[in-house]
Order: structure tokens, then C-alpha cells, then sequence
């Protein structure tokens, strides 16, 4: 079978041209009869990948000097533990946004670690600023720019005034340019817009290194892995390969400036196919809000789902079940999926729109 | 150039025929069209690569019915924190053996998160029973059976009575058959004898999930791991589904009783060349407690070291250079390790000491 356009939310498509390149290597990288997989983190060969794949993402996001970059293991889902644990004491106040699901899960992470106050929350729109609530004295502010299961993004960095700002970029981390220096800490799982599922990219100003509180596991602990190049200990050495090659693939491409522009581009098609088909499918979050990355969408009739899904799969469009929370379908159009894909999807709805409106 | 033997102490060289499937499948895994990389980790393909992965470690390790197996990421270094975090309260004593370097890094954790009482300490033997100092109110013990730079391993398993014993398995696991039943956890980092970076093997009898302190992270507490199948969020997907094919080469070998059979040759011959050198070689471990997994050795002339190395890398034998904390060489020999590429070290230390002796 050829390669299909895959629409998983994560683990998601890889270009092909990485993975081609990845499977030309895989058995003697640069002619050393060895994977790369197979080398020693602290090899020269190995140094020089991880080295090079920082430098990459730094290029790619023009991360300032005073930032550090880390590359971990275990998943936001770890960062929603480390944050607290690093960032403030027991007791102290912690501001949080809640824009759905993935908010919830690093508030109700938070709550066990710090007193979190909910700045505001919508799940189908991006809060106002004039209903925020931020705490005078919160010793950070956390939000969610993309919400992947809801499908709601940030389109601007919210205004926080002096206070740390951190970011759960997971889903739409290297999907446009993004200003940095406004952040404390941007953290994101590479398995949507990244690399394979296992790496954890931090972004962290350095001065908020240093602080984690009495008891954080060492590993949990920023400054260890700041301190040690992300090798305090063995790291996920083959996922943060593959992450260099898809840094050098963007670079390729002309960077984020320019996929922000193609990202746009395919989110638009899609959208307006969902809007111009009269009803039949439908995306319930305010338009302007609406993410780039994550396009949930449910169909009129619930039970032509399972037609959808069938014949979407038969075409080549696969993974477009929606999440169990909201139903319906989802479709991630993260870097990696080319236009040709959306243009498919899009050309597929609107033909079955015709055949079942 | 064709692959080499090499020798790296992890992340490890992998079995070739593993390496060529994983290549195969790449881009099209089983004709989807898609890496299995690039899907979801909660869709029926994936969940068919990690339940057959448990499955076929279950049937290596003779894993009983009562144990869980967690798929997590951190590596040994988190598992130094995780152990004390659900197993110990504060003040509670735990009872540690120290027999070299990851002993004493798994001391230095635990010793941040309860009273640790150490055993018995050696480098170059393992403790005699008679000099153990086991605290009666212990909550667990814990040993490293296998010292991946100072090349000693327990040929035995303790015998700590009705304790919990727990094993840092990293470089040893996989090697023979052990008895399971007699351990409560066992653990280890994958870049050994399992596969790639970035995956850790948990092995836990169930009695013993669900105490983990108050102010445990989500992610570090085993009960998340064990109610969630090792997905309470998105796993490293790749290095687990490497694994598991692993396992799959490991049973098509024979399993485990094969491979010990194989490994123990394999040191035997090392070992003799070392010990058959008139002193050119020297290996400092008591004969008795020679590691079958790691093996390192001095040269009688360490102005020879970089003769050596460039010798033997010209000769297609890699990364044998020893760890910085010991000097000289060491040359790891796990399962992918083929006993010619023994034979072909040994055939070079001979004729090398030959020139130079």
C-alpha cells in the first residue's frame, strides 16, 4: 500500500521524506556499520546529533540565548507534576487557564502540588480577557494554547502582564512563529508536531532554574537535566534523532514562518468546508478561536459515522475517528501532513455530503 | 561499510535481524500504510504491538500471573526515586547492597526519601552472606545484579527472608532465566538487552501497587501505570514496539535457557583470554562474580590503550573503550552480541598481545 494521509492527533504522521531518510540509515549511519540507535548517548557521534538537532530547534524558533532547551521523557503529562514541582512551593498560588481537556488534566495535576486558581474557562471559545481572574501574587500562569481534543487555540499570546507565563505546547509547538522571550517555560510531548512518542521538549529561561522544591525526584528536577546537557542520564536517544530530522526537514522547507503560512492555508480549506456544507458538518468552536492543528468535526447524522469512517479509511485518509469525549471526527493537520492531504479530505466530504445530504 | 561488532555498553547494539525488520516495516507497517510509529497508541494496531510485546516478555520471563508489567519511560535513574516513593514513607528504613556505581546512585536517591541502610559494600565481589547487615523492619532490599561498569553479578539471588526484594536489572536482564516469584519489583532501562533508549521495564507483584506516599506525581506512582496498561498517557511507542520485537528474536532463539548457555560462553572465552595473557590483561573481579553481560579489563600498559582502540575500530570492533570511572576497556556482550563477534575480540587481544606483549 502507499503511503496513506494520516490524520492521527498522536502519535502522528511523519514526513515521509524523514522517514525515508531514517530507513536508509537504519542499519549503518554515516558509515559506521552501527544504527544510531545503537551508539552511546555520550559518543561523539551521538553528541553530535543531539548537538545539532538543539541547534535546529533553536534556528527554528529563534530561542534566545537565556533559555535553555531540554529534551526528557515521560510526556506533558510529567510536565504537569515538574511545573509545580520546579516553579512554586507548597501553598503558594498558581494561576491556570482552562480551555478543556488538556487544561483540566494539568490543573487537576497542580491541585495536588499548589493552590490553583482557574483564571477562566470556555471550552468552544478562547476567554475574553476582561473576564480573567489572575492572581495578584500567583507564582505562574499556565494555559493551553492548543487544546487538541477541543480543537481551540490561542491565537495570541495572552497578556500576563510581568508574571511567568507557561505553555503546554504540544499540539501546536513549531506550527507558526512564536515569540519566545515572552515565556518562562514552553513545554511540549513530541508525538503531534516533534518526533516520535517519548521525547519531552522544555524551553526554560534559565533564571527559573534552581528552584524546584525540597524532595522533586532529581530526575524531575529541570536543573539536572540543564546541568547535564538532558543527559543526567540515558535519554530517549533514537526519538530525539528523529526529531533532528524533522528540525532539518523544516529548516528545509524555509522554516516556521513559512509552514505557519501553509498551516493557515490547509486549517482555512478545511474549515470551510466544514461551514459551506449547509449543515451537514459541523465544529462547534468559535471561529476565530478555531486551532490550525486540530479540526474536530461531527457529521449531521451520527449515524453515517461509521459510513465516514469506513470510506475515508478505503480513500487513504485514515485516523479521523474523533475522540470519545466529543465524538464525531478529528482531523489533526499537524506539519507533517502535506496540502494534498487536506485537499483529498476536503474533496472526500464534500462528495460525501453530496451522496447522504 | 558492513555492520560491526560493537561493544557498547548501552544504548547497545541490537540484533541485526530485529534492525532489518524494523527497517522493512518503516513506512508501511504490515501494509497500513503508516509507520507504527505514526499511530495511535490507544488504536487496535498499536495496542496489538504492546499487549503481544507483555505477552512474549511474560512467556521469556515466566513472568506468574501476579506481576504486573509496566512499559514506562525514565529510565533506571527514575525508577531510583519511583522505588522509595511507593514502597517507603518517610523515615521509613530500606535496605540497600552496594556493589559499585548504579548501587550507589540508587543509595543516593532512596536516601533523599528514607532512612537507607546499606547491606554489605563491595566493587570487585560480591558481599559473602555472613557480612550482610539487613535491618529487621526494612521495607524492602535492594541490589543491582549486575554492575554495568565494575563487571560483577550476583550469580545468585539473594536471600533476604520474607523481605521485598527489588533488582536494578538493567544490563542483566534477559541474559538467563530468573525467578521472578522471588523478587517484588524488578526493573530496567531498556538500551541494554531489551532495545532502544527512552523505555523502562517495570515488573511488579500487584501486593504491591496502590501505596505510593501522598505527593507521589501521577506519573510516578505504578498504580497509574498498572490501571492504565501502561497508557495513562502516550508511551514511547517506538522503542516498545522495538522491544517486542526483540522478544519475538529472543523466544525464535530458544528464550532464555538458550541464550544463558550462549551468554555464559561467551564471557567463558573473554574471561580466558584476559586470565590466559600472562598478565597483558587484567580483569579485577573475583573470578566467581564476573558479570556475563560486561567485561572490563585493563591493559598491563595503558600507554597501549589508544593503540588498542584504534586496532580494534579498524577491525570493525566498536565502543570498547572503558568507562571513565575505571579506565581501560570493556566490552559488553549482551544477547545481540553473536558469539563470533567474541571470538573475533578474542582472536584480536591474542595476536594484539602477541605484537605488543
Amino acid at each position: 500500500m502507499a503511503r496513506v494521509y494520516n490524520f492521527s492527533a498522536g502519535p502522528a504522521m511523519m514526513p515521509t521524506a524523514v522517514m525515508e531518510r531514517a530507513q536508509a540509515e537504519m542499519l549503518d549511519w554515516h558509515g559506521t556499520g552501527m544504527s544510531i540507535m545503537e551508539v552511546s548517548h555520550r559518543g561523539k557521534d551521538y553528541t553530535a546529533v543531539a548537538k545539532k538537532a538543539e541547534a535546529d530547534l533553536r534556528q527554528l524558533m529563534a530561542i534566545p540565548d537565556n533559555y535553555k532547551v531540554l529534551f526528557l521523557q515521560g510526556g506533558a503529562s510529567l510536565q504537569f507534576a515538574m511545573i509545580p514541582l520546579n516553579l512554586a512551593n507548597e501553598g503558594d498560588t498558581v494561576d491556570y487557564f482552562n480551555t478543556g481537556v488538556w487544561s483540566e488534566k494539568a490543573i487537576k495535576e497542580a491541585s495536588r502540588f499548589c493552590q490553583v486558581n482557574v483564571v477562566a474557562s470556555h471550552s468552544s471559545a478562547i476567554p475574553e480577557m476582561s473576564e480573567w481572574k489572575l492572581s495578584p501574587d500567583a507564582q505562574y500562569v499556565h494555559y493551553t494554547p492548543n487544546e487538541t481534543i477541543g480543537g481551540l487555540e490561542f491565537q495570541q499570546i495572552p497578556d500576563v502582564g510581568d508574571k511567568v507565563l507557561v505553555a503546554d505546547m504540544s499540539s501546536t509547538i513549531l506550527s507558526r512563529p512564536i515569540d519566545v522571550s515572552r515565556f518562562g517555560v514552553i513545554y511540549a510531548g513530541a508525538q503531534k508536531n516533534i518526533g516520535p512518542a517519548g521525547l519531552t521538549i522544555v524551553i526554560i529561561r534559565d533564571d527559573l532554574l534552581g528552584k524546584a522544591r525540597v524532595g522533586t525526584p532529581t530526575m524531575l528536577n529541570y536543573q539536572s537535566a540543564a546541568d547535564n546537557d538532558s543527559m543526567y542520564n540515558t535519554p530517549a536517544t533514537y526519538p530525539w534523532y528523529m526529531a533532528g530530522l524533522v528540525f532539518e526537514w523544516l529548516l528545509d522547507k524555509g522554516g516556521l514562518s513559512a509552514m505557519a503560512i501553509i498551516n493557515e492555508r490547509k486549517a482555512q480549506k478545511l474549515y470551510a468546508a466544514i461551514d459551506q456544507s449547509n449543515g451537514f458538518y459541523a465544529n462547534p468552536v468559535k471561529p476565530s478561536d478555531r486551532s490550525w492543528m486540530n479540526v474536530p468535526f461531527t457529521l449531521k447524522d451520527a449515524a453515517l459515522d461509521a459510513t465516514f469512517l469506513a470510506e475515508t479509511a478505503a480513500a487513504g485518509l485514515t485516523s479521523l475517528k474523533g475522540h470519545k469525549i466529543v465524538g464525531g471526527m478529528r482531523a489533526s493537520i499537524y506539519n507533517a501532513m502535506p496540502e494534498a492531504g487536506v485537499d483529498a479530505l476536503v474533496a472526500f466530504m464534500h462528495d460525501f455530503a453530496q451522496r447522504h445530504g
